[in-house]
Parts: structure tokens; sequence; C-alpha cells
């Protein structure tokens, strides 16, 4: 047990401004056996960003063989850049018996789920879209037109989400990170995860 | 949510020595919307036994009858005595937001199985079948050839026990009922538990 467990993966996805990623920093806060996933993308780094650290930083070129060669678990385009989840960076972390956080949409969701069926899959959501519509407004960095499409958005992946195992409800951030480690933690007490335990008692 | 939600109902089964009533109680302790079922039984009540909170105490006419009309949600005979799992009691229970936590044997579970398909079923077993034979000679109360038949029976129940959800190794109690709470929180959060809030969102 412990050390020699192998870590579980965890995908955690829902609407932009659930706080999904507020909501996993909680959960994994002072856990050296958890960890948030590191992506490789092919956009330029940023003034104050390290490689490795935000992204793992590549040229187009390599990405599209990581691809080919089926290094990523998941990939999507956004604003002309390529983003994807690094097969081997996740794969080293569950070996050594972390658990690895995906903070992705809902299709990159999908093609993890068709690459590693063990993955728990996660759906975070607002209270409501009312609530949602609310958190946006108060940031004032997004314009009727974004908030509204990012709403439109929100209700699409609602329709598409019924390959999740889990539906965790963000109305106070502390509250749903409890229930993202007791997700975690049930997972591990899975029969299927542990059932060599009858077979060595 | 919170009081308008169902509670769970949670089968824990194990060897005997395993620890179930200890963890279970550590799990419950303090939460007002959790308890222990109180089981029906055709056997004289013990000095100090009160109606009600150890047993309910019927007799045996009555209990048959509970049989026929599947009031029952499990039952077996033990030392010429019957002892039962009131159905009412436990829907109650579950209908005023209560998770309810039944401590019965392989066979009891899989008749709650059957009757109720979303019962959490739960095996909790010790670390090892050595260990549980050190906590058996250590009670002092069994004799050699009562502590050979519990570890026989224990064999077997670990070969019965494929139909279990979860498995709680019970090696610190205060971990094991850690587990046991995680476990019922995940439950909560389930994507069919909780997928009527997608469409209301």
């Amino acid at each position: 047990m412990g050390n020699t467990e192998k870590g579980k993966l965890i995908v955690v996805s829902g609407p932009s401004g659930a706080g999904k990623s507020t909501v996993v920093f909680k959960a994994i806060n002072g856990r050296e056996d958890m960890c948030f996933s590191t992506s490789v993308t092919s956009r330029k780094p940023r003034p104050g960003e390290i490689d490795g650290r935000e992204y793992f930083f590549i040229d187009r070129e390599r990405f599209e063989k990581m691809v080919e060669s089926d290094e990523l678990l998941e990939h999507a385009v956004y604003v002309g850049n390529y983003y994807g989840t690094p097969r081997k960076f996740v794969e080293d972390k569950l070996d050594a018996g972390n658990s690895v956080f995906l903070d992705i949409e809902v299709q990159g969701a999908r093609q993890v789920k068709e690459k590693k069926p063990d993955a728990v899959m996660v759906f975070l959501i607002p209270p409501t879209l009312d609530e949602l519509r609310k958190r946006l407004e108060k940031r004032g960095t997004e314009s009727e037109e974004t908030i509204c499409n990012r709403l439109s958005r929100a209700r699409e992946e609602y329709a598409e989400a019924d390959f999740y195992d889990y539906i965790v409800v963000n109305d106070d951030p502390d509250i749903a990170a409890a229930e993202l480690n007791a997700i975690l933690l049930a997972e591990k007490c899975r029969f299927s995860a542990r059932k060599h335990m009858l077979a060595e008692a």
C-alpha cells in the first residue's frame, strides 16, 4: 500500500468560470501524492513563464510528431496554437504513486477516457448558470458577447457530459475540494483496485 | 441539496473480528445524517436490552409474516433465532436524508443488493488473515477450534465477495472510518445521483 499503490488519473472538466483550477489547487494543497498535469504547447512562452512549469514549450513540428506517435493523451488547437497532455509525464507520475489532475474540456476529456479507460471523470459545475453569469460579470474582464458565448458553450457541455463518473458542484470551493478528495480516496478503495488483497490474504 | 437529498444505504460485511462495528461507529460519530440500522429478531431480550435500541424484539409468528410480506431486506437464522433488516425502518431513514449502515454477512448482503440495487456494498477486511487470527486470539474468548472455523469462514467469504463495490482494509480504524466516509461522500457525487442538476441548471 501507500508508496507502492499506483496513482489515479482524475480528469476535471466543466464550464469556464466554474472554478476548476481553484478547486483542484485546494484539493492538492499540501498533498505530495497529488499534482496537476503540465501540458505541452506550441505557443511561445510569455514573459515570466518557465519551460516545464506553466507548460512544456515545443515547436509545431515536434508537437505534430507527438500526435502521430501517440505521445499525447489528448490535444486541441486554441487560437492557432496546439495544446496537449503528454502521456509519458502522466504515466511516470502515476507509476510513482502520484495522482494526476487534468483540467481539460469535454472533447479532450473524451479522448483521455478512450486512451485511459480507468481515468476518473469529474464534471465540475457552478450551482446554476445564473450564478456562472454573475461570476463572469463580476470578473469584469469579458464583454457581454463573450459571456453569452460562454453560457451557451456551458449548455452544450452539459448536454455532452453523460460520460462523466461524478458531478461536483462548486458553491463553496472548500466543500468542492473535499468532495474531489473523497472521490479520489473512494476510487482507491474500489473492489477492482484492491481485489488482489483478497487473494494475498 | 442537504436535507432534501436522499440518504445512501451502505452494507458493510467482512470476517468476524475485522472490526466492522468499531469502524462504522467511528464513521458515524457526531454525524446526525448517518445511523446504524436496527434489526428485528425473534430472540428474547437479554437483561438491559431495550426494544428499538439493540433490536426490535418480535415473536416468531410476526417475523414469519414479515418475511412473507417482503417487509425484510434480508433475514437469517442464527442459533435457532431469526434476525432480519426491517425495510420500512431503513426506507424511512433514507427518505429523511439519513444514510443507513447495515452490518451483515455476505449472504444477507446479497439479498439486500437484489432488493436495493443502489445500495453501496463495502467489504471490510483485516490487513491479513494472520492478523485476524492474532486479534481473535488476543480477545481470549474463543477456543482454538472456533478461531479455526472463523478463519475458514473468512476464506469462504473472500471467495464470494466479488459483488462488493469497495474494499476497506482495517489496519488503523481511524483511516478505515475515513475511507468509509469518503466512499459515502463520493457516492453522493455520482453522475447518476446528480445529473438532474444539469437539467435544472
